[in-house]
């Protein structure tokens, strides 16, 4: 039976030049990790269905994908939810693996799993793929790559800093200016406190994550619907519009501890940058929220400057992640890079460098079969001294042989006829200007050698 | 609630040590590929389960790892077969995905699917998890590395010895020896020819496979089972007992074109090494059958001297991969290295290098919260300048921290008191000599990286 070749909706092949740049966005992020203390950890696609499912609200379940079990699965369900066709009630009796949806909770359940064999804190990055039922669209893939970057098990506001410095040193490797955007969850929380609405604190968190979207006076509408009294918008208006921690002490001032504490955090992550200034923005913004219900303390996002695109990062405090794992009151502290947003931002500003120095380097043209034997023994000899050189493996029509080389853009190629055998010269062709020069083949190890540099 | 942390049986995390070795090993395959011009490609973890089923055999789908539909998936299924529980007759209308299996029928996929925008020969690398729902034992994982490095849509023999010289050259540097065994299916055919039992070419192939296993008398014994006469038995053994092509060759001397074509094959493949000498043995193997029916050409099988195991690499010719997706007449060559079974000889025998390069060289530790900022402002300095450094986040008691950077085998430490920070001198400590020198902020970058090296 012949099958159409296609890849499934949502989902990507990805070629070599693509794979080097992701690989030079990835190992300048390992790099930078590494700088400071972070090893990587790998955790498996699959994870226990359990171990994924009531993590991500009820639309993350949904979103999760569900591995079929092996066997005869159909014999392990209920005749009554098979007869009511009850999709949702089956899941847990035909599945019990789900693909990975990010990596936060395989990096909980590893902590857990491993508290007695981990040196807290435990500094990890990891850099895998994830996997999200969502409708595939236009930069919105149902298989994608998340970068974090978690520390666990201290309190200590220097790691708010190092992360900050992290986000700061990575992207100016990349030639990348950002804004790194902070705010602190308990400043949120005083200022419900302060606006007389704690019942409504989820509400009015949510309503302000989407003030970027919506605009200040939409924002306010909204929280008026909520049933927030003119009051607290007032004192919400003025929050929003507070550009220092300075003026927000006041409006907090002997009204919320937690506010003032939350304030206090955000000072001392910015008086460590007193005596080690950073190359980009850290900006104050009482009007970052977060979505994500898990932060407690300080929160980050980072913005690229000179292109319309959403966060390329973000972050947080959090007190609480491995509790449901059975392991209680450890803090830590973490961000993330958006390694497919940060990918087009740099594709847009054509920030990638144009030489990953993976790229093959010369190619060998044969006009017949005693040439290419002698191309394979110049080659050996080539590759034994590092370079990455290719054999065009048929003496075929040498247009032809050209047309290939063109085609996979090698920068040089080396024509092996009976008179550079005999004599080991070769003209050493650039394909780019159509200059070539004479040389050996030391000559030649030299010249790209030196030209890989 | 609270979910006891575990992983799925047959999948494994990895830590820092571990990815450490395994890049250690995929960077220097990846290094030898590209030496001589195979470029990465990456496919997705999910492909159609129609792209993959029928591809491995009855056994290789109960084997695929399928997942579930998203949504309402039991409405779109008969009512028969549920009310039958008929699991095999369900799983096409359950599930459209399926988790790769291998890393080959995604290549004959991707090489179809972009058929006009590929440059032939192409030549690809793959180092990509693949998924099996094996019974997890020792050694067997359902999640496991496959390294793949693959040329189509070339017929030249070239390709055979420069994948020979890929194995030979990986393997040295990664410092173990081994032996690659070469024979050709078209020598297997040829002796079925000879033997007058071409009607059971599969079955004998299969047993000839399990030489290493069972035995030369076994294998006879087995043959003659499956009908073969003793005029046919003879000749096999013969054959079987052969150490050169030579040999063979009068064998198959008027009697089997074929038979002696694979032989050319072979010598032609020996003859690129008389002028390019190998650092291993490559050795000619008439027992060498290969269990894959698509092999049609030389094949390949890769031993490692020195320690119980099975074979560590394998590959061979196949003309027709791409056909089942519309492709015809499209020939290849490719090997494989079996990356887990390489990672595990080489932990037997020591050959990783102790230091990756990429462990953290030293922790900074404080007696109280000025030293602390002291040392953040340290860390920044030595940081930029390239080193791996760590500070212990809290000024607690030195012996906790002390402790810590022993359980992270750190190799230096440096403690900041306000002494210190006075001068500007600091103690940096061996932490597995107990040596310690005294050192400003400058001398310590050009100690350790100058310790890099």
């Amino acid at each position: 039976m012949i099958v159409k070749p296609s890849n499934l909706k949502g989902t990507r092949d990805f070629n070599a030049q693509q794979i080097y740049k992701r690989n030079y966005l990835f190992n300048t992020l390992t790099e930078t990790f590494e700088q400071y203390g972070f090893g990587p950890i790998e955790t498996p696609a699959m994870e226990n269905l359990a171990t994924l499912t009531g993590k991500y609200g009820e639309e993350g379940d949904q979103l999760l994908f569900k591995v079929l079990n092996n066997g005869d699965f159909l014999s392990k369900v209920d005749e009554n939810i098979l007869s009511n066709k009850d999709s949702n009630a089956s899941v847990s009796q035909l599945s019990k693996r789900g693909l990975r949806y990010d990596l936060t909770v395989p990096f909980a359940r590893f902590v857990s799993q491993n508290q007695n064999d981990i040196s807290f804190p435990f500094k990890r990055y990891q850099i895998q793929p994830v996997w999200r039922a969502d409708r595939p669209q236009k930069g919105r893939y149902q298989e994608f790559y998340q970068c974090d970057c978690d520390v666990v098990g201290s309190e200590s506001l220097l790691l708010e800093a190092e992360l900050v410095q992290i986000y700061d040193s990575a992207f100016s490797k990349l030639g990348l200016e950002v804004v790194i955007k902070i705010n602190n969850r308990k400043v949120l929380w005083g200022l419900s406190e302060v606006a007389g609405i704690i019942n409504l604190f989820v509400e009015m968190t949510t309503v302000i994550d989407k003030l970027d979207k919506i605009g200040l006076e939409s924002v306010l509408n909204e929280l008026t619907t909520k049933g927030i009294d003119s009051n607290g918008i007032e004192i919400i208006n003025q929050f929003l519009s507070a550009k220092s921690t300075a003026e927000i002490r006041n409006l907090f001032d002997g009204k919320s501890e937690t506010g003032i504490k939350g304030l206090d955090e955000i000072d001392e992550v910015f008086g460590y940058f007193k005596d080690s200034p950073l190359r980009n923005t850290l900006l104050f913004d009482s009007t970052l929220a977060r979505g994500l219900s898990y932060y407690t303390g300080c929160i980050f996002e980072v913005q690229a400057v000179g292109v319309k695109m959403g966060s390329i990062g973000g972050g947080g405090r959090y007190a609480d992640l491995t509790s449901s794992f059975g392991l209680k009151n450890v803090s830590g502290v973490g961000v993330s890079f958006g390694a497919e947003r940060i990918y087009d931002v740099m594709e847009e500003l054509n920030l990638f460098p144009e030489y990953t120095g993976k790229e093959i380097q010369l190619i060998l043209l044969s006009f017949d079969d005693n040439c290419l034997k002698s191309a394979f023994k110049l080659a050996t000899f080539l590759r034994s001294n590092g370079l990455r050189v290719d054999v065009y493996p048929d003496p075929v029509k040498m247009a032809k042989q050209m047309k290939y080389a063109d085609s996979r853009k090698i920068p040089f190629v080396l024509i092996i006829g009976s008179d550079e055998i005999k004599s080991g010269n070769y003209s050493l062709k650039n394909l780019t200007t159509g200059e070539q020069i004479s040389v050996n083949k030391e000559q030649i190890v030299d010249f790209l050698t030196e030209k890989k540099k």
